[in-house]
């Protein structure tokens, strides 16, 4: 038995039913891939595609040519999480087809054509963060990833191979790197090929023009040329070849051999009519209100805090069994609770227990575990941001606001604090960590707090000062740190008409304004207007919540109400 | 006779038809203003908006309020630009309403209710334009700019006033700035909105959340703390307030008092059937390729090089006349001419002269009307590259594609260059100048060469040690500033499939790509994936050329080929 039947094993039988009244869960297992292999040789793991046409995740298509679906998606995204954890000692991850000269196909078309405009989006999201989550490991922890192209690499097929370290193709006379979707399909490579050529691969601007104008893409020498790709290889000497690229990327990974995985067993989540629940995390869904409260629960006490016990606790360790618990949580409300626009983020117990996390977690930022539950924290912070949905962080009596938690109110669109100047023993707190200063660095690049405050040094600086120190309603307004600060008398009410007047608003205008706002600070401003808030306009602008018949610009003055088709994409 | 009227009348008389053939033209001249006044007074110029209800540009609607349509647009735009040549003494521009309690509504709404979505999009680009020209002028030729809010400041009235240097917003009680879009109309503030209260005044940005929901926006001291506005003042003290902006704006501008403005003339345009035709540039219409020509000439010989002979022509002098003339070819081709996809950019003439020019550019670029015609010329190349349109540059026999004119070729998505290996005399050449290396600064804030090669210093240095030298074809291939070099066997074929192919293409799908690929490198990846990547891609998805009846992505693998609807937006 290898290393990873072992954990396989480990991690307990697969879930019997992967749908839950016609809910989609994410929930996946190495023993019923139906699409990808997982070869792991000691600290080198090959993920291998050979999608079954007949497992797609809904009816109506087929998945050929080592085409994907959402499901395929979520088995690759499974696979990473498990190298993560469950293999520590893997340096590279080698991606690679085992179909004949057919590396992937890209999204399927059929797929996509069957799709509602909001089933695209998500899924478009979830594979844009996936692939993101390939770069953040390579980048954050070490493990390294090759595209091994060892056949033809089209439209999505190449755009994961893009968000990989290198990228090997094979130099076949046949197989060709494309993004043939705006010749082919009138649709843009929107998982990231458009910017990934430009920005990560510098792909000269004009060859880029040509290459996505191009159906059938280009090969071998050319496509090395134009820094398509980082090298190419003959059939025969394709096994040399990558074996010396997974020596070169080896040799740049950090990753420790002596590291001992821990198995992740499914995450325990039940679901009924009032939403999503998991032992620390809750989602309460109010379909009348359109609104899910999302609560995390603090640790009941002290976390273990010794690398050994850590180790021991496993997938069962506080913060990791937390993260993977909101993640799945942020999923499935994306997925399957398109209707629910605005998130409450709440938070329930005792600070001084999460700011006992954070100090174990800084402690022990270098050990392995500890280092990879960080950058699950992240990239589950990151997943809220990019989320298109209202999100208010409430801040209320029992919460506990503070270091890790406080990222939840820096993501959100705005925050209330309750103010009870007259009982300060039930009044919440908020409280600052060092965490809170850059180990949760968003996709800009910078923290939440930094970025909240436009990069300005002397502001993050002043912050450092009070770390660790409880701040009153008014001590966190006048820092700039939440939004509002309602009393008792006027606090439900105000929550209540922001929450009722968030509803009410075009769900296609909001995501386009929050997409703006969420973002500040390190693009130049008129590329932003130009190209990100233009597109969010222009796209509006046709959209039938603002144009149609009953949207919001034509009926202005009307006297008529617009009618909103409420389902966020 | 004031100084502006002296002005006007040596400008000559408006043009006495506006539309031929209901063609939009934007030939303004102050003498026929219907909603703004222009009062010169040493060194400030007034802006008074008094929106004429009855003046849209087109019927249907009434601009009540101060609102505006593209025609009120045209008029400032037409004023600012007076203001840049006529009037260079003049240090500060003050903005403000000639209406009781009421700066400016923004647009018209009942006009973007009735209008389609290219003219929705056309004209935004024009008023993003036209707020950036602010900006720009600010930054580079120091015209400084005040908005003086006597009254409402809502939308796109908040939008001009947030280009501006500084808001001053009367604290009466009633006037508020805001920004209504998403909860009254369910669009964006889009044209520029969301993006300047971020980027540029650094609005927190959950109070930027509250803000850009709400209907009655914010005024008077909250508008001051949360940094919407940067005075306040009331009546009683609105004179003296605006007084003492004006002079703190006047110190900041290095405008020249000695300065002699020059006269702007009609752009002497002639239409007819074939297109658009002026005295430096030519602009040829193929209707059934869906195809313009824009063909630029160089000087005919040695254009006046001194300031004395230089003020002494005027706006006669080619490179303004030029600029101007090139300028309103771009708008008119935009706004008249949606179906023509393929724009192919050609010169024509002597390199020579253009260098020559170049070098009284370089050499005088401090003299006040060389620095604003080098002006002129980058915002003129900047609407090139905001066009949704494909360029291809056309190195052909005769061209002149050197310095100046280099940009055409480097603002094209690609070029094309004629290889005449045995005729050397006949065969084109590529010329660089030092014009090319940061006088005409995109909107990413860098030369068009240093975006090419993504920002890489040793690329661009490398690149100045061959200015002044005569490229051939194989030469500017090798050096990356062409994309082709076809011979004149396969010249002209390759470039009619090329152009076929690209007319064939979704319109749609390219305007989305040629946003994402024009602009690289300033950005952070994964922010352009979130945010200007996946909004275009979103915006496509729902696009009938992509997903309806005829679509192309609905009708793959049909047999049945996509039928698109050619207007590009």
């Amino acid at each position: 038995m290898n290393v990873a039947e072992r954990k396989v094993e480990a991690a307990g039988p697969a879930p019997q039913n992967q749908t839950f009244d016609n809910i989609v869960t994410y929930d996946r297992d190495p023993s019923s891939y139906r699409h990808w292999s997982m070869d792991i040789d000691g600290d080198v793991a090959t993920l291998t595609l050979k999608v079954d046409e007949d497992g797609g995740l809904r009816p109506g298509y087929k998945l050929k040519l080592n085409s994907y679906d959402l499901g395929v998606d979520m088995e690759l995204h499974d696979a990473v999480q498990r190298i993560r954890f469950e293999h520590p000692q893997v340096k590279v991850v080698v991606l690679t087809s085992g179909l004949d000269r057919m590396f992937c196909a890209g999204a399927n078309i059929y797929m996509l054509g069957t799709s509602s405009h909001g089933w695209k989006v998500n899924f478009c999201k979830f594979t844009n963060e996936t692939r993101n989550g390939l770069e953040d490991s390579s980048k954050g922890e070490g493990l390294k990833f090759l595209a091994a192209c060892n056949g033809v690499t089209a439209g999505g097929g190449y755009e994961v191979a893009l968000a990989c370290d290198e990228i090997l193709l094979i130099d076949d006379r046949s197989s060709a790197v494309s993004l043939p979707e705006v010749p082919l399909l009138g649709v843009l490579p929107g998982t990231g090929g458009l910017t990934r050529i430009t920005d990560k691969r510098k792909v000269r601007r004009d060859l880029a023009d040509v290459f996505c104008t191009s159906e059938e893409g280009v090969r071998g020498k050319k496509a090395q040329d134009w820094g398509l790709v980082d090298h190419i290889a003959t059939s025969r000497n394709w096994d040399e070849k990558v074996a010396e690229r997974v020596a070169a990327l080896r040799a740049q990974s950090d990753r420790s051999e002596a590291a001992q995985g821990i198995a992740l067993p499914p995450v325990a989540r039940e679901m009924d009519d009032k939403g999503y629940h998991y032992p620390h995390v809750d989602v309460e869904i109010d379909n009348d209100r359109r609104v899910a409260t999302i609560t995390v629960k603090a640790p009941d006490g002290e976390i273990a805090s010794t690398p050994e016990a850590i180790q021991a606790e496993g997938a069962a360790w506080y913060p990791l069994a937390m993260a993977r618990e909101l993640d799945d949580a942020i999923l499935m409300l994306r997925t399957n609770n398109e209707e629910i626009g605005v998130w409450l983020l709440k938070t329930s117990g005792e600070a001084a227990n999460v700011l006992a996390m954070d100090a174990v977690l800084a402690e022990n930022e270098g050990y392995w575990l500890v280092k990879e539950t960080i950058a699950m924290l992240r990239r589950t912070l990151s997943r809220l941001d990019v989320s298109s949905r209202s999100m208010f962080a409430i801040i209320d009596e029992g919460s506990c606001f503070a270091g890790t938690f406080m990222e939840f109110a820096l993501a959100a669109d705005r925050s209330y604090m309750l103010d009870l100047p007259d009982d300060p023993d039930a009044a919440p707190s908020t409280t600052l960590s060092s965490m809170n200063f850059g180990a949760y660095y968003t996709i800009v690049g910078n923290s939440r707090l930094s970025g909240r405050f436009y990069d300005d040094e002397k502001a993050v600086e002043d912050l450092k000062t009070i770390v660790g120190e409880e701040l009153t309603a008014p001590d966190a307004e006048e820092r700039g740190l939440v939004t509002f600060i309602p009393d008792d008398i006027d606090w439900e009410d105000e929550i209540r008409i922001a929450v009722e007047e968030r509803s009410s608003l075009s769900p296609d205008a909001l995501t386009g304004m929050e997409a703006n706002l969420r973002f500040g600070g390190q693009e130049t401003m008129l590329t932003r207007i130009f190209g990100r808030l233009s597109a969010w306009q222009n796209w509006i602008f046709i959209r039938p919540n603002a144009v149609g018949d009953k949207g919001a610009l034509k009926l202005f003055g009307t006297g008529t109400k617009a009618d909103f088709d409420r389902r966020r994409v």
